[in-house]
This record gives C-alpha cells, structure tokens and sequence, in this order.
C-alpha cells in the first residue's frame, strides 16, 4: 500500500499492473451482483465518513461545504445507480440468436454479451475532488464493468482522496472481494502517467483535465505496441447562442442567467460557458450592459488551487490581450488563491480568424462575440471546435428564423441544450457527457450516467457453446433476469 | 465520376470531401426510412445486374461462381438487414428522461440517439470482392449510420467495383438521394490513402486488410489535428485447441473439418485457422496423419491475384524454415497464382519463443503447435495475440478439464466457438466479427451484422428541446414506434 502521499517509485508500476491483472481475472469470474455489492459498499463506506471527509475536502480545495455536499451526495448516487446498472444489465446488449439445425448449412447458436477489458487506469480530476476523483464516475463505471482499477490521485488533493481510497478498500475486503481490485497511488510526474498507460497490462485510461494532458495520454496510448482506449474529457467552451427575439423579450433576464452560470463553482467547470455569440441589435447592447453590471457584482472567491488561479489569471489576460479584444468586466490581480470575473467583447470577424479566442479560459470569463448578422453567427457556429455542449436561448420566431443553426449545432457537440445554461449535469441514462475532439478523444462515450460502463468493456460472441458453459448472463433461463434480444426480440423470457 | 482505373489525382481529394461534406448534411435531414430504402434500392441493383456481374468477379479474382452467388446473396442479405435495422432503430439506442419540474432543483428533459460521424473512407478488401468492398458492409453499414461514403476500390478487382459502384449511384439516382452521398475512385498509391484518411473532413475509416495497412492508417489518423476513429480489421491466426478427449474420441472426424477449414476458399478468410494447439498423445500424433493424408489430398488452386499468391509462398516458407519447425504438407511453388496446402508441426517451448510463428499466412497454410501436458497449452493460450475467433474442441470430460482455458480465451478473442471451425461468420445481431489489437484496431465495434453502424456514429443529448424541434426518432409519440428507454423502462409507447 502506498499510503503517504510520495510519488510512487517507476520500479513499483509492474508489480501494481501484475497484482491488478490477478485481481481482475478473480472479479470477473465473480457473479455480476458481486460488482453491484461492492458499489454499493463504497457508498455506505463514504457516506459513514460524515463530516471528516467534507472538512478535509473544503481545506484542500477551498470548495465550499454546500457544494461539497451536493458532490458528496452525487458521488454516492453514481455508485448506487452503477449498482442499478449491474442488477439490471441492460448495458451488457445481450444478443441471442439460436440455432437453425434445419437451415441449410445449419445454423449455429450464436450468444452475444459485454465482458470487462482488464486494468483501468484512473486520473483524477482537480475540480471535482469526490465525484471525478478516488471514488468517482471513472472509477464506479470501470467496476460496474468488471474491470480492476488503478487511480493516480490528483496532487491538489490527495488527504480527500487517500480517505476515499480507504473507504474503497474497507469496502473490498468487507465484500470479500479480490483485494487489489481497487489500487491507489500518487505521482505527479510525467514519468508516472507514461509508465502507467504504456505498462502493457494496462487496458484502458479514464482522464479529467486538461487538453495537454489528455492530448498527452491519447498519444501515449496510441504509440504503445497495441494501443488501448483513452477517454479523456479535456477543455470545452460550451458555447451559448443568443438569438434576436429572446434578447428583445428578456434581455435582463438572460444576462441573470448567464452571468450566474459563467461564475458558479468560480467557473471551473467542464460545462461552463465561456463564449456567448449573438447578432448586434440594440437588446444586445442592454443584455451586454445588464451581464456587466451583474458580473462585476460578483464578489472574487479562492479557486481550487493556486496553479489554477495562475493560469486563470494569464489565461485571461491572453485573452484581453488580443486585438479587437474589449474588456468590459476585467479579472483582477488577486492575491491568496482569489479570482474574480471576466467579460470581454469581439466582433465575430476577429474572432473567426483568430484560434486562440476559442482557448479555454477555465474560471469565470466568457467572451461575448458580436455578429453583424444571421449569416455570420451561422459562420461562427461552423468555425466553433468540438464541445461538450452547446445552448441556444430563443423564443419560437428566433427556432424557426435559426433552423440551419439548430441542425448544425448537435454536430458540434455531445448535448444541445434549450433555453438553459450548460452547467449542471444530470447523472441519468439520456445525459451524453462527452463531444467531439477537442472536448473529448472519444466522441462515441460518455461520462456520466450509466452508459459509462460502455468505456471499460466489449463484445465477446459465444458460438455453439453447450449451455453448461455458458457465462451466466446468456443461459436460455436467463436466471439474472435481464433484458435481452433473443431471436431479434426483446424480452426478458428465458 | 472517376469512372477509369486510374489514380484519383491527390488534388481531386479535397473536392470529393467537400461534395460529400454536402451530401451527407443533406442526407441526414431526411427521415431515417429513406437510408432503408436506398439500401434496399442497392440490393436491388445489384440483384438485377445478373450473371455479367459474377462473370466479371469471377475473372478479377479467381474466385468460383458457387462461392460468388454465396457471396453476392450475403452481400444483398446485409444491404436488406441494414434496412431493417433502419426500420427499427434500435440501434439508436434512444433513452428518454422526461422532466421533473416539481423537483429541487427542476430536472430538465432529456433525450438521447445517435447521430452520424460525416463522411466515411472505405477501403475495399480484396478478399470480398462483394461482401466487403464497393457495395459492401461497411458501405452499408455507414450508409444505415446517415454517413456519406467515398470507397477506394481494391485495385485486384476493379471491374467488379466498378459495376457494384454503377449500380449504387443508379439507386442513389431512382431514390432521389442527394448524389454524393456515395463515390468511389481508384487509388493505388500510399499518397491517395494518406490524404483521404487525414482529410479535415473525414470522419471514420473502415478497412479491410493486412496488418500493415491498417495499422497505417490507424496511426495516420491518429496523427491528425483531430483523430478519427478507424475500423480495421487486420490479421488473425484464429487458433483452434484441440482437447485430449476429442482427439481420442475422434481424430479423423476432427482432422477431416480442420483440413476443410484450414482450405476452404484456399485459405484466404480472415478466419483461416493458422495454429492448432494440442497435448501430445498417440491421438494426437494419429489425428496429425489424418491432417497429413487429407490436406494432401487438396488440389491446388487460384488465389485472388498474383501477389497474394507470391506472398503466401514467401511466408509460407519462412515459417518452413524456422528453427525447430517441421513439415507435413509443404506449400508447392507453383505458377500461374496457383497454391497448395501446408501443415507444419513445432513444439510449444519453440513456438512460444518465436513470435514471428504467430504471424499470420494467408492462405491453407496452418501450424500444429505440440504442448508436453495441459499446463503447456495454458501457457501457449496466453502468448497467444488478440484474435478476432477461438475455437476449442473437446468433449464434456474435456471442458471440465479445461475450464480454466475457456474462462481465459474470450479475454483474447471477439468470438470463442465451440466443437465448430471458425470459418462461416454468420450475419447475425448476435455475430461479434472484432477482436483484441492486432485482429483489428477498435475491439469494441464490429464489422458483421447490425451492430456495426454503431461504428459510424455517436450519441447526443437533447435537453429542454420543444417537442416540435425534437428530431422525429426522440419525438414523444414516438411517430417512428422504436423500442427506447423512457424513464428507466423499455417501450414502445409515446
């Protein structure tokens, strides 16, 4: 066990792929409940650290203790809904389709069904120190699939994630299962990561971060000798369009909504908006006015940690500092961790020719990008990278004048939203959490929710099998229950 | 129209891109009934183009008129299952989670389908000249996806995808499509493949291949600005293991499928058994003459084209000449694209040194792999590469036996068969045609049956969409009657 918080030493990676690789073989041998016993024993073993863990967590990361509750509670809802998930198993896509013995040639009993790909090395997320860390999505879903896993905590919190990591631990062995089933470590060097996704026990990697790292880790997954897959979520600027006829009838509105979802959490979230593109009129002039006065209103608050604020804050200097650029809120200079908000101005002609305004600033600023007209917003949303989300704000005229813009924006991005704001992300089976590349390396795969499990597993067809041999989720009585596609129907009859 | 063999000029890329970027947006606007009835226009055409099409195919590629109408009737069977599934629609996997608004806070509606990835590559294989090339189920397939589709022909057999090209554009053309949605062109050269695949426009690639060729462009995609998926199913050796019971029970039954498998269509299937595993026995050593006898006794015949058959002679002959390995049936050198049979026989502590001996040789080549007892074979199990099949034979005493074999294999292979040859891949929703890295690229999709549009798209959520900006498929009468998931429960309702 590596339980002090020291990077671990390159020599120790083999043995911790090797033991994971044994543990993996064990688990999935294991009934599909045991993965739904064990989830759910992470959650009570978490729940049970009460007001330890949230104080530990709110020293590390200056979130505040609201906040933390709500992702505390979130954490547990994902173990507890990947439990679902296993006791249903609708996510496994059983297929049969049994034998023809009077078709000529005859036709063989072919059964279809996911099983887990081997060790998943998990990177933990800075700005969510509970539901993308130890115990988080990444880690949830990959035992939900029946895969081990090896989590390298973030360095920006590692007392919050060596608690979560010991409640995990107190979980297997309280459920009996394989013990390293779940391993923990720390290493904040680029040696770590490479060694890590290059071992080649290592069968998938689960990452929450930057584009450089992700970009990163995609490519050292892809030089290895047989590559594996990299679901890394990276930067996205979730942008909002604001049509004409919204801005006239609400324009003060809008900007309350705006300007509270540019500056939750401080901004740093996957989902915040950090574009918002309109046509010039005079009701953008007043929503422009209405999201300055509202913006500046906002008082500053500590960020995570100080490399992030750093970065905030030369990020966002960048960015006012390009030509054509105008700052209407201006993040101040703060000292001790602080930041406040940004709101800057271009026109969409500087903006489409210049890349660097579609960099992420992560924390609270967003970019306002006035077009001259329909047809050049239309421009700007074909110029906008891959994203995580996109938003359009309109009444019933702006949807029917902006229809072109409606079928274009779900090929920019993973979820189209309606008259909301990107923030807040519901943890449900219809929630796609994930985008075209930069936003993501993998498009085709979500997040959050359930269909998460889909990352850390594959198809494997049984052909001819005799039924004894069967795994347990294809025998014709269909003992677990689950819905299947026999014969090309569903059901759940045996 | 390139209607000539020759090269596509490299700066003619660039324009079909865009004429296809075109007719793909076009495409995907119109209801999903449409991408079903083109592809059943295409089975049509192909349908009525007769005895001139076999003809032509038969004198590109050798290939008999029985094994041509086979595969011209699975080919149509695939465009027609593609529709069906276009009819149905499962395959969007819908999932529905109306809104809450009473909770706090609100939960938003939410709805998610798969959308498609744009423009498609595919590289035609030589050895479908149907089934897997101009009109075959990657077209198909990305075609039910909503995806354009530009095909490079395979240069062995352009005649035949010519005349399959002519009769896709003729449906394009009678269903009113939008015309591009399908083109094809000519292209030998390293330089065509590089600038298809690494075209900004270019959205995924299917492939059909060696290993080489697809691990090319897997990596050239890769090293675009914005990687794209790639679909290559590239070389399996598809073991079969062999058990001591049946062995004892049945050697020349055994020996007598294995020949028929190892020959069928002169081994030139990516699912050519390559490597035979068994315990040594005097079963063993009486099923080895039987294999001798009967792949002896397999006359020789045409491979696809002449360099096809200069590298089955050449590799046939490296593995001849590896240390330790011994010759049964040695591969004749033979003019005129003519080939025989080869068994060779090594012992399992030199195969397992050796990798160059898991290197497939396409063509009726295969390589009995002797193991001193049960233990051995474990251990040659596990060196044994990512297949796309394994086959294991054996009797009720032997699955008993083996049972820790048969837990191991479906962590190496896409498809574990039992008492069956691999060869025959049934066009099933239940087939997984796929396999661990280096079968193919993306172990997770599959190239056979109807799960394999689900390489050519991805999902994407609609949250807070008004019902009338809902796409039809997500639309709450559910007008399209496609089984979804609605708030946790399978239906069919609205």
């Amino acid at each position: 066990m590596m339980n002090s918080y020291t990077d671990i030493f390159l020599d120790q990676i083999d043995p911790l792929l090797q033991r994971s690789l044994q543990a993996f073989l064990d688990f999935r041998s294991r009934p599909l409940a045991d993965r739904a016993k064990l989830l759910r024993a992470i959650a009570a073993e978490l729940e049970d650290m009460g007001d330890h863990w949230l104080a530990v967590a709110n020293k590390e990361t200056h979130l505040p203790e609201a906040r933390l509750k709500n992702e505390r509670a979130r954490t547990i809802f994902q173990l507890e809904s990947y439990a679902l998930a296993c006791e249903q198993g609708d996510w496994m896509r059983i297929s049969i389709d049994t034998a023809l013995p009077e078709r000529n040639p005859p036709r063989p009993d072919l059964r279809k069904m996911m099983i887990p790909l081997g060790p998943v090395i998990v990177f933990g997320a800075s700005n969510f120190p509970y539901a993308y860390s130890t115990a988080g999505g990444d880690t949830a879903s990959a035992i939900a699939a029946g895969c081990s896993v090896i989590v390298k905590a973030h360095p920006a919190h590692p007392e919050t994630s060596a608690l979560a990591a010991a409640a995990i631990e107190r979980a297997v062995d309280r459920t009996g299962m394989p013990k390293y089933i779940f391993q923990h470590l720390y290493g904040a060097s680029f040696e770590v990561g490479k060694n890590l996704v290059q071992h080649p026990l290592s069968a998938a990697v689960g990452f929450t971060g930057s584009f450089k790292g992700g970009k990163q880790l995609f490519d050292w997954a892809n030089q290895r000798e047989k590559p594996i897959p990299v679901f890394a979520e990276m930067g996205s600027v979730n942008p909002i369009f604001l049509l004409p006829g919204i801005l006239q009838s609400d324009a003060l509105e809008l900007a309350s909504k705006v300007a509270a979802s540019v500056t939750l959490g401080v901004g740093q979230f996957c989902t915040n908006p950090g574009i918002l593109v309109a046509v010039q009129s005079e009701s953008l002039d007043s929503f422009r006015a209405h999201l300055t006065d509202l913006m500046e209103q906002v008082p500053s608050a500590p960020m995570l940690h100080e490399g992030i604020q750093h970065a905030y804050q030369s990020h966002a200097a960048a960015h006012r500092d390009q030509p054509g650029v105008s700052t209407c809120v201006r993040a101040n200079e703060l000292a001790e961790g602080l930041a406040s908000p940004q709101l800057t101005v271009v026109d969409a002609d500087r903006f489409m020719s210049n890349a660097q305004l579609q960099q992420e600033v992560f924390g609270p600023a967003t970019l306002l990008v006035v077009c001259k007209d329909k047809e050049q917003l239309l421009a700007v949303a074909q110029t906008i990278e891959g994203q995580l989300t996109c938003s359009v704000f309109g009444i019933k005229e702006d949807f029917i004048e902006f229809q072109t813009l409606l079928q274009f924006l779900p090929l920019r991005c993973g979820r189209l939203n309606y008259n909301m704001v990107p923030t807040g992300v519901e943890v449900l089976q219809s929630m796609h959490h994930g985008g075209p590349f930069p936003a993501t390396t993998d498009a085709r795969f979500t997040a959050v929710g359930s269909d998460a499990i889909l990352r850390f597993v594959r198809p494997v067809s049984y052909q001819n099998c005799p039924e004894e041999w069967l795994p347990t989720e294809l025998q014709s009585a269909n003992p677990l229950n689950i819905l299947r596609k026999v014969n090309g129907e569903w059901t759940r009859i045996g």
